[in-house]
């Protein structure tokens, strides 16, 4: 008996999915990775008292009620440089120069602004009271002891590079990649590389899961074209398992190729479902063999590329542990559109200032995807969404 | 005399930044390159009449005014395989077996779906009219001849790749990597990798320079750590030009260490300006030498980072003819914010929900940057922004 789950159904289905081992990468290899632990400083940032300007530190009770008219005279001690720790102790009456981000002084608990402040001979003038603190950077300002700069699950960006090396963490640990193997099926399929003779079409699928793979921060390998024939594809499906974590089959969607398919998954594994009430993609199937899994995904591109990119990009998140940016849009529905109830649909549009409008792609499957601008997800139980209404572009 | 230009000033003087040569590169590498050429179709997809179910080819003549009560009878001639050749043309009276996505044979003008077809003996009975070209997909309707199916200045994405493989395209036309060299200066600095003595810092602005480039899809090499020293700067500086495009210092706000950069630009070409009307980042100028560039960014982080981010980058995009995608957010500020006029301001911010609500960052330059979920941009002449008022979120 056929069994198709709603994409609610399985996306739980993932919920028990493994998430992949870790291993130590050094910060310089860190960026695209998912990193599997919380960030947590065992430094305070900057770690030491700070001038935030150029000036002259000193004790803020000498300034005290100081003005343009009657100056604060304070005896010049020196200078500090910055990385420099500073040498001698300000005392009452005293300051010493110091610039922006240099270390402050023992005893001074102000810096004065240069803007403020006069030479004269040994003397500087202070010509404006410098409150209690008034310029400087506390040790811990920036980051304390103990916080968590960065979350488990995150996916390391530049940003997050410049905060591991200011903690000088120069190692973290992430998930390995996750291994993917691809595997088109069809007589019809020849390779973009070789001469097409019609009506050969060449294997899109495969193509497109490889490059979205790589996207998504995999190890994806493309095995290649099998023909339409049942014991080629479990010994090539059955290879790729070994050396993979999740593989992914494509085509097939005639019935005695789905047929193959469906004999396969048994044969190694539990099948999980053989349908998704989902538009396009309908024909999805999959099943697991101990902690990998088996993907097989509709013949027709938009319905392949639609399945991975809102389903099962989904499985390798939860494999990974990540939690990904959301690059959604929300926007206004340019034109009515009408859809039957009983599946979510996935609908391609292209988008004209706040508004997005449909896209009908029905015999159009290739040029649609490199033409949209993203997909708006209407719910199984609606019957379409009207000219104005908000809309949620997934990007 | 210092040059302080505006934001739109600087993005200007980018307009003349010639663009960097073209290279050839294979489909399986050109994830994230930048297309520069259109891409042209010389061909038609799919490229032959097929069919969109599976069913029976057939003359739709031969069906009109049949019922379930009164089914046109058609004489079965065999069937057509998905990827052969038909080789027998349909005439009156006669069908042929079609699988989806098969070539439509000669003679026939409509698929009649397998739903609606009975077989009996050598006959198919069709309970329904089929009306001329219904199921048939056109040689032409997804792609036709001499159409743009990428645009020059696309950054190739896997859904690219789809289109590229469908027709046959296996390599592609992409701007060559920008070359960048990345140099920290400052005598308070030292490497993440070293152990810390306070109030030494260890180079952030390097490590997050480098990884920013590489995320934005340059060769960047970190050249290393200068002290402040002007023929030690210049000689890394000079070096480091000849085998890149571009390249960073950062650091050198302090006085005399400016001073360093500048005469450094104006030994090797020609200084541009000293200066950008920005917060943070004021400090910021840059050189031209032939077609390259010098930049020096402010040693503060944050400002360090905003001025690649939201300037310097553009630069990049400038040189590559790079078209990116938009991912700002349009949401509410979510309280009052005030400014100072005269300067065009990057504020970070935080979302929560649809609204925004502004981090003050001012002495944790390094944790904003990690926690923050993107950055206001207020224009030169506004005061600040009100609570409730429209604002786009840069990422």
């Amino acid at each position: 008996m056929l069994k198709v789950l709603t994409v609610s159904d399985v996306i739980n289905i993932f919920s028990d999915a493994k998430e992949v081992d870790n291993e130590n990468v050094d910060i310089n290899s860190a960026i695209g990775r998912v990193l599997s632990e919380d960030i947590i400083t065992n430094e305070n940032l900057p770690g030491f008292k700070r001038s935030s300007v150029d000036g002259y530190a000193l004790i803020s009770s000498d300034t005290y009620l100081c003005s343009e008219s009657m100056p604060a005279m304070l005896r010049y001690t020196g200078s500090i440089s910055i990385g420099e720790k500073p040498t001698h102790q300000i005392r009452q009456g005293e300051c010493v120069y110091i610039p922006t981000g240099a270390m402050l002084p023992d005893g001074a608990d102000a810096v004065a602004m240069i803007e403020n402040c006069e030479e004269l001979g040994d003397e500087i003038l202070i010509n404006k009271p410098a409150s209690k603190w008034e310029n400087v950077v506390f040790e811990d300002d920036d980051v304390k002891v103990g916080e968590i700069v960065i979350k488990k699950g995150t996916v390391i960006e530049d940003r997050h590079i410049a905060i591991l090396a200011g903690l000088g963490i120069t190692k973290v640990l992430v998930k390995r990649k996750i291994k993917a193997a691809i595997i088109s099926t069809g007589d019809e399929l020849i390779s973009p590389y070789d001469n097409r003779e019609i009506p050969k079409v060449r294997d899109i699928n495969g193509y497109y899961l490889t490059a979205a793979l790589i996207q998504d921060g995999c190890d994806a390998k493309y095995i290649g074209i099998a023909k339409d024939n049942e014991d080629e594809l479990f010994n090539l499906v059955k290879n790729s398992l070994e050396e993979s974590d999740v593989v992914f089959i494509s085509g097939g969607s005639s019935a005695g190729n789905r047929d193959f398919t469906i004999n396969i998954m048994e044969r190694l594994g539990e099948v999980l479902f053989h349908g998704i009430a989902i538009k396009p993609g309908k024909p999805t199937l999959m099943a697991r063999v101990g902690e990998k899994f088996i993907v097989g995904l509709p013949g027709h591109p938009l319905s392949c590329a639609v399945v991975y990119r809102f389903i099962m990009a989904k499985l390798i998140d939860k494999m990974l542990g990540r939690v990904k940016k959301d690059n959604s849009l929300v926007l206004n529905m340019g034109e009515n559109y009408h859809k039957a109830k009983g599946r979510e649909e996935y609908l391609p549009v292209r988008i004209e200032g706040d508004l997005a409008y449909p896209i009908y792609a029905k015999s159009s499957a290739i040029s649609v995807m490199a033409r949209c601008d993203g997909f708006i997800k209407i719910d199984r139980d609606l019957e379409g969404i009207q000219s104005g209404e908000k809309v949620v572009v997934l990007r």
